[in-house]
């Protein structure tokens, strides 16, 4: 099997991933933060570990916000609908958004009445900051963007972004579920107020595992309620995180096993697999665009692991369906949840076939891939 | 190392959880439902398989209506919040929950202007049926109670809770986190409507899993928005269940263990676990009950394998401490994310030590631990 999903999901993981949650569950699967005795103290420890970990190779220098979420999406859920808006307030977004930024601030728009804009940041061109701060209005609650779009690779430049925020004094939220592990981001050098991940794709960690890191001066509401194993005798959640925004028990294999996914990524180096998938990217391109009735989408330059193609009149759904079961290789076909972005580049109604690679991709499976989506056209036209 | 804090989580897991576990990340760690390709219908297929055992399990029909997430307390508070609660509506529930039930309707209460009931169940005596049915007001718009204390081992009578709710037309939530794996639980015999409960506990799954059973008829407003991974489209969460309660990628590690788990809780047999933990319960009362300045709490009979202790004007952190490092015992002490509770019974001031057996104790483990504790009240008093 060639596993080219690796947007949705990184596969393989390091074996390092599976032996620490192994230690966990059969060591000390214990609750963490929740008693006093060593195996609780064991898993209390991994965790803070994590934690450290994590600011540390995000730029930041307070682990205590580190907040661990089951997925990418509940951390964007927590940042999007913690903010205390009010009617009239006003988020500027993008076209790229996944829909788990887009639902939360649609489901804002419709209870709360708050308002959003979904700039446009093209197909190929480079993003217009001098477009999108004219978006920015008195009322702009929030900016939040994706810094890399799920659907054509391209890469928003958050470190301009983020100067006009903190220029504007407005949050700046960025969901980096393509890039955390990829790219490199330092949330103070580059004025980030919010970062929301998940942990399964280029941090190499197990699903069930997600972060979002809360920068100082920002209070959240929190979206659960529950025992968080402080504090127990208050009504309210207590003020101080993590506690505040982790309610319930926490992953702590997974916690472990993303902790060793991050240790994997550090000792590959950011740059490294940076110019691997680069390569990778690059060469699939290059292959996929020599083919007759294959379009590629997205920029021709500086871009993610992520490669959109269609075959004239062909449903994506079936060259997916052809390329996994003729040939083994494994692609995701559909929306991929962002029907905007599709909007965008004008494939709304046939949707794309995706492929994405990996660090533990090699440029044999992508010939090999190139080769068989030659083979698929030479069947339907050849 | 003896572990008695199972009410926390369970410890050890049997061997096939992580056997699970590691199959699905080192074959098949794709995103279940994200893509047609063969490694996500291997997870996807995995994900549905337990929906239909916990359906089973629970006596319930509707596999599509079992929804995971991180933990019993999200999976509570999705129930609680969901609800289209309005200004005046009222909540019955009870002195012995868990902040996961007290703490997401606290927090309505502040915002929506509900209003909530904690009866008070007593500490040892019956659950009084008709002093509760007093408490139903036209008004009454939920029902929620806990099967069974952390605290106490307190079990409540669902299933004639369930009669009542039923007659008077009112949805009832169980939070089973102590009793599911344990007691048996009928959602359609006892007229549950919704059924929260954790993975790691009684089921001896991983942490990182949770799940919420959701009656037919019932209708929940989501508290997390995002991809699907169907009807991307849609600016809404999609209507259909389980999709509609689960944006973004699943555990699906955690729920391959947590399958694992249930198989395991299934092959042993609940009534089997059932005996074994009251018999190491009875062991442990009545040794605790014969040594001077102990004082025990909870019901005399029919009640989980929780038992609180207190010794007379000695810390109970202390205690817990002295049995860790000095006995090797994992014991948890404090007020259990349950500060009503404590009222309920009176040890609101110092909390209790809380000792709680599963079904991998053993009596030998309960005699050593009475023992340990004849010792420390030795040193204390003797």
């Amino acid at each position: 099997m060639i596993y080219l999903d690796q947007a949705a999901s990184s596969f393989p993981k390091p074996v390092e991933v599976i032996q620490a949650m192994t230690e966990v569950i059969t060591e000390y699967a214990a609750n963490p933060g929740r008693g006093g005795h060593a195996l609780s103290m064991r898993a209390s420890s991994v965790i803070d570990r994590t934690r450290q970990e994590m600011a540390s190779f995000f730029g930041f220098d307070h682990s205590d916000r580190v907040c661990f979420t089951s997925n990418a999406t509940v951390a964007l859920n927590q940042a999007i609908k913690g903010f205390q808006f009010e009617k009239g307030d006003h988020v500027l977004t993008t076209s790229y958004e996944h829909n788990s930024v887009r639902r939360p601030l649609e489901y804002l728009k419709k209870t709360k009445g708050i308002e959003v804009d979904y700039f446009n940041t093209g197909k190929t061109e480079a993003f217009d900051l001098e477009a999108f701060r004219k978006k920015i209005t008195p009322h702009t609650k929030l900016i939040a963007v994706s810094h890399g779009s799920n659907l054509t690779g391209k890469i928003v430049p958050i470190e301009l972004i983020g100067e006009l925020a903190r220029e504007k004094g407005i949050p700046f939220l960025v969901d980096a579920a393509q890039t955390a592990g990829i790219l490199p981001i330092h949330m103070n050098q580059m004025n980030i107020d919010l970062l929301a991940f998940p942990g399964h794709k280029g941090l190499l960690g197990p699903q069930g595992t997600g972060v979002l890191i809360v920068g100082q001066g920002i209070e959240l509401t929190p979206i659960h309620h529950g025992g968080t194993g402080s504090s127990s005798e208050m009504i309210d959640q207590p003020d101080s995180l993590p506690e505040r925004l982790e309610s319930g028990t926490l992953n702590t294999p997974g916690i472990a096993g993303l902790l060793a996914g991050l240790t994997a990524v550090k000792a590959m180096g950011l740059d490294t697999i940076r110019a691997h998938e680069k390569r990778l990217t690059e060469i699939l391109i290059q292959g996929l665009e020599k083919i007759q009735f294959v379009h590629v989408y997205g920029p021709t330059t500086d871009r993610l692991g992520v490669v959109p193609f269609t075959i004239e009149g062909i449903d994506s759904q079936e060259i997916a369906i052809i390329l996994d079961q003729h040939y083994e290789i494994a692609v995701r076909a559909g929306l991929h949840c962002t029907p905007l972005g599709h909007e965008t580049i004008g494939t709304s109604s046939h949707g794309t076939v995706r492929l994405s690679v990996g660090p533990y991709n090699t440029e044999e499976e992508i010939r090999k891939v190139i080769q068989a989506i030659e083979e698929i056209v030479d069947g339907y036209f050849g």
